[in-house]
């Protein structure tokens, strides 16, 4: 019996020499029954110290694989199954050894990977610009970083014991209070804290919404063009997407499929349009959504940033039929990193969505939850809130009066009376891939609208701008240089 | 036009306003083309600041309720749709009306709805007893809250822009290496950073392995007795459960259904029984899984404690053929609080699981596994570890000690080897409610085992006896009252 030991980065003597042994037995090289070496015998060959064999052989005993016989030594255990007597087919290898082909997913897997997983997760990372106008991130210099330090630090003083073990599905009591006082006072949904879920971000409402109310081929109507998260969240449930085209005032109610069980819309800040939904468009979709049973998600992700006009009350506090599903994310607000958002659904939904949320990770970390609901309640939430609004009003107008100066009435604008993101479409610009690339090159940042629709996008270069995370000084550079790319670009090739 | 100022919960009286003349308009009070007071004539009837009224009337004039003709007044809007003619039949309620009958739930959402979740959602939340023997929770006395709440204020004090916005899927590179290192040196995992998926706690990992594998109809098999969590888990995703007897060695192999598509074991430390999965067993696990093509899910929730021998490697080590998914979580060594846990999946496997992740809710929330992160690399993680190891000893032993004074051999304990709790059998207790009820009333919380078997529990009173979170002590106090709770049980009623 040759008993090697294998160096190892870090782990202790003992451990990789009953991992030698394991392998050996394995491997079929030593064989039941067989007799290892007295531990002062491979102490010395090897030049361990005596206990490090000890232990070694104690592992595994304990493991089962060697059997100790009062005063006759120790020996490979003589009751191994049959693997153990496959010696070379079985020759151990670095890491496993994986049948590619035959994974063996399921459905949703199978759906998961056949590309209902939009080309975000890459865009998500590429962060090379220096006019970055990526749409959807707030500024994060101006997060009051400071305040939720301290009232992190608070809650880490003393913390309860209630913020240290399981807590409860639906989220913390105060954290639901702050949200639905919130929510009704600025947003005008009617709720009470009861019905308030909090969630791992918006994205997980969307999942659980899905998963509870959607059967493969159910029909679900989501906005054309619209948010690949939501699409995503709902082909993987198996659902079949129906496109409906947006216009100035939101989804064309009059286009629903009169078999969708639910339509997804947004209609305080149409992603990607920006398109904001009128008070006849929401009272036909609520009386349609009453009508044939279909539920609504009303998907408020950018709401709180209004500036023309008074932020719209949402569709949920119109409801009357208890249609509408409700989210909003605080990521816009905060930052993503915190991955908080929070759920509003009709009461008969509840049940199911919590128990939904027990399933799938029993409920959002503890602490994030107490430190914002301290955050809302001593007023640095709805400050911070008004403070963005203010700055990003500031780079709203930069954007709109830089793209008035080089664009002129070359460049259509939409979605600008809020949210944090305009869409742009510029007409004359024949190759929109390789405009955004060159935009890209000159270290404009911009964003191709193409995965956001399902149809085809609109002729020339059709893109999104968010102005949330550049200063208006970057704002006025930036879209100087875009002026410069589409000069360029108009030349023909 | 009668308009009335509804009393207002903080809320400004410009929203109060709209809203009383909103509700007007839907109610049908209000026709369409009707005109609405002058704003100085209804600000003095209802004792408001002009201004007050005049803002009431720009937003429903921003929401489209309301049309302003330049010199003639302010006007309901002339084109809402029928909802706003059909006046007594949708008359404004206060909470939304919904038809409980029919909440249209999917499959899924009927399958948690009917009995899927499992009464631990309402247990989880008794916390009651003076000696809680609460299995699985850790003792939050002995949490290094210096420690975390240093690192916290470390990573806040200057958090990089990495952590505040959107974040890779997987879980944040430093975090993935450092849970990887830990893996392959404390858990014998055969594991790089690459394959480490960080979760929210090992739930998470079940419902995303589910979701991925399962398709209504596949066969799962649980160990029986087994964690209900896992079990609903697989359950929601349409999976019939096959429950498979554990013995002292694990699960019997020999009784696995062939047509198992997916099996779910806890070998380190079966859940509850405590019983150790041996070597053999785990071969033939192994042999099986190989031979069918079914993944094995390991969960290896409490491994970390082991008082006799050392740890035993993780079953994912041993394979060759990969279809072991491992998971782990960081409830039972940290915080359940933190919802933190971790996923080693075959690399097969692994893009549909990433692809689930990003769908379900993108990413952990990336301040904690910052923090984490730091926790393991400046070796607080394992020196916690090393110290639990001996706080949990200490009253392992004094619970052991106590059953043998007060029970001798009429409390059967198994699972003692390793873990946070032991499952105790009184084989001499008639009614094994009244017992744990009993218990209960003279404040000793212990957990009845009957939500752990599908099938029948063990005649007598079997429950679940964690001891982390309990003094010495209060371990002696707590069987001393146990055993006169059995005393007088034992007495015919």
């Amino acid at each position: 019996m040759v008993i090697e030991l294998p160096s190892g980065s870090g782990r202790p003597a003992y451990q990789r020499l009953a991992e030698a042994i394991r392998e050996g037995i394995l491997s079929g090289r030593f064989r039941p029954g067989e007799r290892l070496p007295p531990t002062r015998t491979l102490a010395r060959n090897l030049s361990l110290a005596r206990n490090t064999v000890l232990e070694a052989y104690e592992q595994l005993i304990a493991e089962g694989y060697l059997s100790a016989r009062h005063g006759s030594g120790t020996f490979v255990a003589p009751d191994l199954p049959d693997r153990a007597f496959r010696a070379e087919a079985l020759a151990v290898q670095p890491s496993p050894n994986i049948d590619t082909a035959t994974p063996g997913l399921g459905a949703f897997g199978r759906r998961v990977l056949q590309g209902e997983i939009p080309a975000q997760m890459a865009e998500d990372r590429s962060r090379v610009s220096a006019y970055e106008f990526r749409y959807g991130t707030p500024s994060f210099d101006e997060f009051p970083m400071d305040a939720w330090r301290t009232l992190t630090k608070r809650v880490l003083d003393y913390p309860p014991q209630d913020l240290l073990g399981y807590g409860p599905t639906e989220g913390l009591p105060a954290l639901r209070e702050s949200l639905a006082r919130y929510l009704q006072r600025s947003r005008g949904v009617r709720c009470d804290a009861g019905q308030v879920l909090v969630v791992n971000g918006s994205q997980q409402a969307l999942d659980l919404a899905a998963r509870v109310l959607l059967d493969p081929g159910d029909v679900v109507a989501v906005e054309e063009p619209g948010y690949p998260g939501a699409r995503a969240a709902f082909a993987a449930a198996g659902a079949r997407l129906a496109p409906v085209p947006v216009d100035r005032e939101g989804i064309r109610v009059g286009d629903l499929p009169e078999r969708a069980k639910l339509v997804y819309v947004t209609p305080s800040h149409q992603f990607p349009s920006g398109a904001v939904m009128s008070a006849t468009r929401r009272l036909e979709l609520l009386e349609w959504a009453a009508r044939t049973g279909a539920y609504i998600i009303e998907d408020d992700y950018d709401s709180e940033f209004r500036y023309e006009g008074r932020p719209l009350a949402a569709l949920q506090g119109l409801d009357e039929a208890g249609r509408v599903i409700y989210t909003g994310t605080l990521s816009k607000v905060l930052l993503p990193a915190l991955r908080l958002g929070y759920m509003v659904a009709p009461p008969a939904l509840q049940p199911a969505i919590s128990g939904a949320k027990w399933l799938t990770d029993r409920h959002v970390a503890l602490l994030y939850q107490a430190v914002l609901a301290l955050f809302i309640d001593e007023g640095h939430f709805e400050r911070h809130l008004r403070r963005m609004r203010k700055v990003y009003e500031q780079r709203r107008i930069a954007l709109m009066e830089a793209f008035g100066q080089h664009f002129g009435e070359r460049a259509a604008i939409s979605g600008s009376e809020s949210g944090m993101h305009v869409l742009v479409n510029l007409a004359e610009v024949r190759d929109a891939d390789a405009f955004v690339k060159q935009a890209r090159e000159r270290r404009v940042g911009i964003y191709h609208a193409r995965p956001y629709f399902l149809t085809e996008p609109p002729p020339g270069a059709t893109f999104l701008m968010g102005y949330s995370s550049v200063t208006v000084d970057g704002i006025r550079e930036g879209i100087g240089i875009l002026a410069e790319v589409a000069r360029a670009s108009r030349v023909p090739r």
